[in-house]
């Protein structure tokens, strides 16, 4: 297409080396690959765009890992594991060297960490912010991917490692909450994607997806998707000893905020016990925080007396939590 | 993610019903497909942002199109059959409902011209420019892909269809140059991949591509993968009628500018007859340019005296045509 003036040196300084099987160098017109026998291509696409999902001015290493992490977190909700990903790569002309040095590290970091490769993608200018899109692949065992329909009344709600560290995390990072560890705003930086749980969720959940938009508004897509309601228990819900530290006042920001990356499951009781072996054996926590129950598509959070707390209209505004029912 | 307001509506409105087998309703966190038995993954990217890669006040039906064929083209390339696609949209927050639609009707379109579907994507807001990714999936037999590299001394040098109207239709969109039929504008809006030639490519052609940054500088990585030389003759190109009315003054824009979407092919002597057999029976006409010859990887244009023309450097700055060597 319409090439930067180096678009081919960029390419084979920062990209060439992070393409592997099937990538064919980025010198075809596309990659080429095979799905092993016996399984499934997992896909799914994701944009971010500078000031709205990420800070301008964060790290470009970090802003890659985040991109690819996430999506990492979509293959982790359907059970599946990596096998590649294609990125694009919209920026400014006066775009330096080095921040396609830091990006290209970051991938370079997380393939390693992870698991998987680079496949393909595009590199053009804007007159705008940074924007950028990945593609992720993976392969899941035919006809086991973990799906978000499937939750039955009577079904637990659990949930992966700590709610709330990502949406507390973007205060810290915008300096709007104290962080003196600089935890919270490392979890928002830098998600873990649960792909070892993931692994183990065919068969144990019957129903599951990944936490990024706030944890009752997801929760409302696992009820929709079921046809059933969900009761939580805020008391229940598993937060890290920063979040804990930021105070109960921020306990709905927990509940509603993004960016938490965890998985969030609909487990039947006789699989409970399978669910905690995976979580022992992954050495990731997965806690209990409520069931579902019959009725209405609807997510109810009770406090400690069983009230029900308001929770604002849409889960993203972070607002609503005037008081308690 | 960062959800526009109206971001689930909008997705249910206009995306989920162009999505087919394996993106389950767009309501995962992902896609789930099978690559049928013997087949392989052909997979590309490609992100165009209003302003760059087309004209803001661009109906947004043509836009999508032109999105959607210009990965199409790259299938075509490879010996590909279309599968499915994802696409990532991030546009202002004020965009209307009309976009959307028009956007959606131009997928749908061509969804069915094309027989592929939707699997899965992204929509978010952007302070910028509209920006748009597109993520194709195709397959091949396996082991049957064609590529890039493959040219040898003595095969000929073939394109489809007629070159440079994309380059001149961007001139006629913007004013720049007399388009009385339209059908240079049409040219450059709605590129036509050449999907059913390229399914015939294999066995046939050694290494092709698409035309997609300009004949001459296309022509260069395939000298550069295959380790050969390429020389073209001017009065060989094949020009639309509308081209040449245009002039011969736009000749050494019809060589270097972009948009073309044709493919570009390396084609031994004994099977050109092929070629033309699958020229014929896809109605998509096929010419003979010129020839690779051993060399460091060059590419010559000459006139009908056999003086080599003199390209500027790049081919994507149209520049450089300033005499006959």
């Amino acid at each position: 297409m319409h090439a930067l003036p180096a678009e081919f040196a960029l390419i084979a300084r920062h990209f060439r080396p992070l393409a592997g099987e099937g990538a064919l160098g980025l010198g075809d017109d596309a990659a080429v690959l095979a799905v092993p026998a016996g399984r499934e291509l997992v896909i799914a696409a994701d944009a971010i765009v500078a000031g709205v999902h990420f800070l301008p001015d964060d790290p470009p290493d970090l802003v890659a890992r985040k991109l690819l992490r996430t999506n990492l977190s979509d293959l982790a909700a359907m059970g599946a594991a990596p096998l590649g990903y294609l990125t694009t790569v919209s920026v400014p002309k006066d775009t330096p060297d080095a921040w396609f040095a830091g990006f290209a590290a970051g991938l370079a970091a997380d393939q390693a960490a992870f698991g998987l490769h680079l496949l393909g993608g595009d590199t053009t200018s804007t007159p705008g912010p940074v924007s950028l899109s990945l593609t992720i692949l993976g392969t899941v065992a035919a006809g086991c991917a973990v799906r978000r329909a499937g939750a039955l009344a009577g079904h637990g709600i659990w949930v992966s490692g700590t709610i709330g560290d990502g949406a507390l995390g973007l205060l810290a990072a915008t300096g709007r909450l104290d962080d003196p560890t600089g935890c919270l705003a490392g979890r928002y930086r830098l998600p873990r994607p649960r792909l070892a749980l993931g692994l183990r969720l065919h068969g144990v959940a019957a129903a599951a997806m990944d936490v990024s938009d706030g944890l009752v508004q997801d929760l409302g897509h696992l009820c929709r998707a079921g046809g059933v309601a969900a009761e939580i228990e805020a008391a229940c819900l598993p937060l890290s000893d920063a979040a804990r530290a930021a105070g109960p006042a921020l306990l709905m920001r927990c509940l509603t905020g993004g960016d938490d990356y965890e998985l969030l499951m609909a487990v039947a009781p006789e699989n409970e016990a399978a669910l905690q072996r995976a979580a022992i054996e992954t050495n990731i926590a997965a806690t209990r925080i409520g069931h579902f129950r019959a009725g209405p598509p609807h997510v109810t959070v009770r406090d400690p007396d069983g009230a029900a707390l308001r929770i604002g209209a849409g889960g993203n505004d972070h607002g609503g939590w005037s008081h308690f029912a």
